[in-house]
């Protein structure tokens, strides 16, 4: 099968070099340090089947994200949740902006759901504005999926352009998914999230993961809000019982309980973030504002992954995004010593050199 | 959400008490040695994302099992592939035997398929027998699970049998699921596998899992067999890229090196079974004769699993299997000394009182 996702660094192709993985966009700070601690006692509790419920991890989230733990549902990543929201809801008509992550459409079409586009423009930076408004009016679908910020772009799509979209679609009986699987690494994020909405609009999920913020991407632990039950209930029922392991339950616990951790991430990130995004405005390629941990380029050279390759550096391709085009290339923000890495083998390329 | 499974130690009324837990079916040698030893470097891989091709564990999978690495597909437990195979293959009428597993009925109730049961005889011993095929001609079903040994009956579905059910389902365009997870536990269960006849039959699907054998329910690695490229791709297709973790892929590639742990389990397990079988037909209850490391009681004492849960024990209540009821009850196969303390339990129990 096919895979059109960063990071495959276990392809044969790959698996023996020493590589820089820019290709994925996680915390670069590791694993939390609390987490690590857990492994040492790990392996006899996963003897066990792992809690259904999810009870302490629900527990500990709950007070974590400020939400009421019955409107918490836990998944093998965020990517089986979203899996779960297409069989367990069943969309008939799915709208999606162009370029997003593609387990959305991917989702979509197993369930035989029929897909809207919305083109993000490249002129506007790919930034989701009101003519999203005019698309659902034009397609009127029955759900939607949004990720904010978007990936690739980092783009934030602004509190009140989400409140309107919300209003829209539940008036008219559509599902909204908003991921926010990135929102806490967004610099301006915490103040576009949906998560606070809940009550308002029983139409609306928000999925959310430990995968990004907290470097977790092995253990697959993902999660949604979700303000009605009739929702959770069919999302739910939608696969087996035990999607989450002993692993992922007891590194989540203990990620939630790093407070040093935490903290040391949100006052880094957007620090590493503008210093990586100036450098990068240095060179002459394209790069897009971004308030995530990533940031999408633009340039002649379409052989950019291959040459980076070379010297050890491994960046995503975009090319097989919907809405992008060979020459469009995401690269992650990680520690200073791992972007300067990144800078100095780029600052080798001769971009001029058309390919 | 219901829960109607063993194992849940973790429900508010369980988890602050020390239980023995027979009422989920594992090794009761507990989780490899070899694969204890992996948790101390895992922490860091985990910072990864997993191989959404599991390549090194298929590899090393296709080896132990004799099996074309291309005819493996992974998931996150066996569960995880029972609903892949649903969703990937979307039967419209599914024959079950009854009582089985739930979770087969569960996944066919998500694609809305029909669902006809073939009620197992208690006069037989729950032994599936040649009226199967009677029930085949009957119901034309376009999808068949069967669990060899069955689950919670512990019978074992003899190969010739099994290749005739086969036959029918290649010729009628039926898939066959053969769930062969407790397989490698069972007393003669190696001579019954039908993962040897996948070549012969592109509609056969073998699922199989670490679960039991390697007592890692915790982990969540499951797998299948299919010989057909458009089937496995189906199923494939029917979920995320990455179902299964880094802690599962490594601890399931290290279980397969414990070479020693495997020997004691396959020299142990028949004899702790006598061992159980003999010691439980002594009570006044109805044991069933089972090929597993499980063994369906059945008495007139509906409230026994209250009375052991008072001294400590968990076993299994079967009452919501469906073509089951009140009175069935279904325990593991523990070590030894656990064995002993359920047997020394069920000694001080009155049978004779009615309940």
């Amino acid at each position: 099968m096919e895979y059109g996702h960063g990071g495959d660094i276990y392809a044969p192709s790959l698996k023996e070099k020493a590589l820089l993985d820019f290709s994925v966009n996680l915390n670069p700070l590791g694993i939390p340090p609390k987490v690590k601690a857990v492994f040492g006692t790990l392996a006899e509790e996963c003897e066990a089947y792992p809690d259904p419920f999810c009870r302490e991890l629900k527990h500990a989230l709950a007070k974590h994200e400020g939400i009421a733990e019955e409107c918490i549902l836990f998944g093998n990543g965020a990517a089986d949740l979203i899996y779960r929201i297409a069989y367990g809801l069943r969309p008939k008509k799915v709208l999606l902006p162009a370029p997003t992550f593609s387990e959305y459409e991917a989702a979509a079409v197993q369930v035989g759901a029929e897909i809207a586009y919305h083109p993000l423009l490249e002129e506007d930076g790919f930034s989701l504005d009101k003519r999203f408004l005019d698309a659902l009016r034009q397609h009127q679908p029955d759900m939607v999926f949004l990720c904010n910020p978007n990936n690739p772009t980092g783009r934030l799509i602004p509190k009140g352009l989400l409140m309107q979209i919300a209003d829209y679609c539940q008036a008219h009986g559509a599902f909204l998914i908003v991921d926010e699987c990135f929102l806490d690494m967004a610099a301006g994020g915490e103040a576009c999230s949906m998560k606070t909405e809940l009550s308002r609009y029983p139409q609306l999920l928000v999925l959310k993961a430990f995968t990004k913020f907290f470097a977790m991407a092995g253990l697959r632990l993902g999660y949604l809000f979700s303000g009605a039950e009739t929702v959770r209930m069919r999302v739910e029922s939608a696969g087996q019982p035990w999607s989450v392991s002993v692993p992922a339950q007891r590194c989540g616990l203990a990620a939630l309980t790093d407070t040093a951790y935490i903290m040391e991430t949100k006052r880094l990130l957007p620090e590493l973030g503008e210093a990586l995004y100036k450098q990068l405005s240095e060179l002459p390629v394209k790069v897009y504002p971004s308030a995530a941990n990533y940031f999408l380029l633009k340039t002649d050279r379409s052989d950019l992954k291959e040459r980076l390759l070379e010297k050890g550096i491994l960046i995503r391709s975009c090319s097989n995004y919907r809405g992008l085009r060979e020459g469009y290339f995401r690269v992650a923000v990680k520690s200073a010593e791992d972007n300067g890495q990144l800078m100095a083998a780029l600052r080798e390329i001769d971009f001029k050199e058309r390919r």
